[in-house]
């Protein structure tokens, strides 16, 4: 299964970080020495560094990404979206045969004995068995929305936010509804959430049912449908002689099948939706195929309903999209952000009646007892690239609201009496944890971590039982050492000054 | 490495959802057949389950955690925390030798070519390692907190919440402070985090300096500390014989070295704190030992922070903690729940002052670039045990305040026109997605998802530009069909009325 590229790459390419090579770090891995050999003190020899395709994010990354979080999360719970968890790994035989050729990329877990376990490719997987294992039946029917790390064992390209280990955050409508309702608006959700992160976008939409029809009627195999499908996916980063030779040399299609489906593809690129609608329902060799028939109805129908959740101009029809995976049966969707943000493709999903099916087997009639699932999945990586290229100023990452200062001695002590107070009273609250702190030392500290207000103690406060507070964003001159005020008036006078600063 | 024991459990327990002996799964996954055979379409033989000792969580179940993490965060950046994140997997050689006897409980990753990879035992190491590789100084100070997975291949105890995959809630600070203000400041947030959550609990608290003394005091050779420390530290769940078994027959002490032990920890056993720092005071043995000595001094300095904090109380000095993991080097303390509760240790931490010097190497004069930390982590599964069964009424899971209601004709467009101008205006709303749902299934929904408003229109209403707004909560039988109002009016009237049903 190992390419002698990748056999390569693990064996020879020595790391930026060591100088020592990679494989002394990979054969010791492999050694099948006793647990205890582990266990002794000597220095290790190891590579300080996250696994490939990994990265840690720091305080301000991370407030970002939480400001982004909250953002999706906002949006999905407008929807009447509710939140699931499942584990990070999965047994592997759920896994299997759900991604076509993206299988390769599966992480698995080594054997120590019980369960073979992979960690999760997507959401949406893990979802449909989530969905295969209520036996009850109004747990069936749900806005779901799941926020968690998938698992992805691709090469990465961390410049771009292509991660092995990544966030996406899926919201999906399970359940029998009547037609094209819980499509439009995940679709609705989708442009919600994408204006809410103000990022420029447009929606690419195509129907796996036309897709299919027209490769029937075009003449690909049956059982090469799925295969033809991923090489015509590729089509928006690869010209079409490229895919014609995967289609034909590789995946041994007669090339005037190729040729045909070329030219269907081509006739239809590039027209406004509505002109494709008029010309597909034209076509009457496509239209004798009754999925394809179908399909378009679907499409006629999603725009109506698009248009009443005034989202329509944001979705295009593209003939062109395919979608790599096995598992969707209606319309399939991309999002992709403008050029001048320069990551391509943003989200992406579609409908998945029969994946539910998979693992809830068969009724007493022999009929699969699925449920007809929709929804995307939101590539939070690319936006969290695109929000970080964004920030001009510094990002503030912690919450603290209130920095105790103390003048002269060091009143440990005192500050910590203080701090304590602000604490128990739910104001965010922190001091410099010496028991002598030089002045000029706190107000670097308050003013780097962005605090906006400071309370100031000496002796001579302390003697009169007062405090002083200052308000560290003013440039006011005469504000001075900050305003005196009796101590126990400062709880309440911060709690006021805070709810004031919280409201611009 | 697998014990007879555990190869029975692997090769001839049959599990609960399927007829087929589980060793199918496991020998399947361990074939080398080629990855397309994976992608045969065939209906799969597989067990329709989640991993042992991993599970998921239902949204209502996620209401209940999703309120606990909120809760806990509010606290940590109270008192300033922030927050990072680290890959789910670790390099291999970054966790070995970190967990002493536990160390076997870590999940590798398979060996797929490339890093020799396994998930994160703990989030502490994950954080030793990110703050060794911070090369900046000013990163090198930090209140960091953490609520994220970790993994553990231990014997699962689902009903006690004792999983292979669960959540870990860790504050540490990290950095070079003045004695004991650090420390003092987690005991603080622990207190404040558990009182939040509103379970009862005590902190037993030990210092690894006074116990590592009192080792050596008895005759413990250096080699053998921190065995016989993992050995003492069972002596809350076993009796004082088998623990002396273990310490000699199992690990070769001296018996009359572990005579010396037991007595010290008799004479020392259910002391009140205060009388227990005098005794160690007078144990002139114990006191020549220079570690010991300055263990005690901590410990009185930390007390005196403790009551300053108002949680001296709270925290009781008990000899025989030692914790199981290798990397502490001060105070030491578990925190656990009355007995009334029955789980047992709710959170645990300590200061490790060496664990990020095992990554970041030495410094010119060959002394170690270490940052010195102190930290907790609290078992959040625990405490969602706890939660859920107070749970009385049924949770609501999601956030919708308005459900959409057609009378008489279906008025699907009118429905869908209506909700769009509500999620527009940011109001968490819903509708029955069906084309013609009838008028009490619509009730049933609306109930049922505990949705405090309903706004109704009729083919009446629409014509005269008004919509009908029921509060769902209110038994008041006046009410009827809820209040008319105008079209336009609706919007402002819910967000007044959320507005008073949120801050009850």
């Amino acid at each position: 299964m190992l390419s002698s590229s990748m056999l390569r790459r693990i064996c020879l390419v020595p790391t930026v970080r060591s100088s020592r090579p990679a494989w002394i770090a990979t054969c010791r891995s492999m050694s099948t020495k006793p647990e205890s050999s582990q266990e002794n003190k000597k220095p290790a020899q190891f590579q300080l560094k996250t696994p490939k395709g990994t990265r840690d994010y720091n305080e301000k990354e991370m407030a970002i990404r939480q400001s982004l979080f909250n953002t999706i999360t906002r949006i999905f719970e407008r929807h009447g979206g509710v939140t699931i968890d499942t584990p990070v790994f999965e047994m592997r035989d759920i896994l299997s045969g759900k991604y076509g050729e993206d299988s390769k990329l599966i992480y698995d877990l080594a054997d120590q004995g019980g369960d073979a376990c992979s960690l999760r490719y997507d959401l949406t997987v893990p979802f449909a068995r989530y969905l295969a294992m209520q036996g009850k039946k109004d747990a069936q029917q749900m806005k779901r929305y799941q926020i968690a790390k998938v698992y992805r064992r691709d090469q990465p390209i961390m410049t771009k936010g292509r991660l092995r280990e990544f966030y996406q955050c899926d919201f999906d409508i399970a359940g029998t509804f009547d037609p094209l309702i819980p499509d439009a608006e995940v679709l609705k959700v989708l442009c919600d959430t994408l204006d809410a992160v103000q990022v420029p976008f447009s929606i690419k939409l195509n129907h796996r049912k036309i897709l299919d029809g027209l490769f029937e009627v075009c003449g690909v195999p049956t059982d090469k449908i799925r295969t033809i499908s991923s090489a015509v996916d590729k089509l928006d980063k690869l010209p079409w002689e490229d895919v014609k030779r995967e289609m034909t040399a590789e995946k041994g299609l007669d090339p005037s099948v190729a040729d045909r489906i070329g030219s269907y593809i081509q006739r239809f690129q590039n027209q406004p939706t509505h002109d494709l609608l008029i010309q597909l329902e034209q076509d009457a060799a496509l239209m004798s195929h009754a999925g394809a028939s179908q399909g378009l109805a679907d499409l006629k129908l999603l725009f109506e309903f698009l248009e009443i959740y005034q989202v329509k101009d944001r979705v295009k029809l593209d003939l062109s999209l395919a979608r790599g995976l096995d598992y969707y049966t209606g319309i399939i969707y991309e999002a992709v952000t403008d050029k001048s943000e320069g990551v391509g493709s943003i989200a992406a999903g579609g409908r998945y009646d029969d994946l539910v099916g998979m693992f809830s087997g068969t009724n007493k009639t022999g009929k699969p007892k699925t449920i007809p699932c929709v929804g995307v999945s939101i590539g939070v990586e690319r936006l969290f690239s695109i929000l970080m290229s964004r920030q001009k100023n510094e990002i503030k990452s912690s919450k603290t609201q209130v920095y105790v200062i103390s003048v002269g001695d060091g009143l440990l002590k005192e500050r910590m009496q203080l701090v304590r107070e602000l604490w128990d009273a739910g104001i965010q609250a922190s001091f410099m944890q010496k028991n002598k702190p030089k002045l000029e030392r706190q107000w670097v500290a308050c003013e780097k971590e962005q605090i906006p207000f400071a309370v100031i103690i000496g002796q001579d406060e302390l003697e009169k039982g007062q405090v002083r507070i200052k308000d560290m964003r003013s440039k006011n001159e005469s504000q001075g050492g900050g305003s005196l005020l009796s101590r126990q008036d400062m709880i309440s006078k911060l709690k006021q000054k805070i709810k004031e600063s919280s409201s611009f």
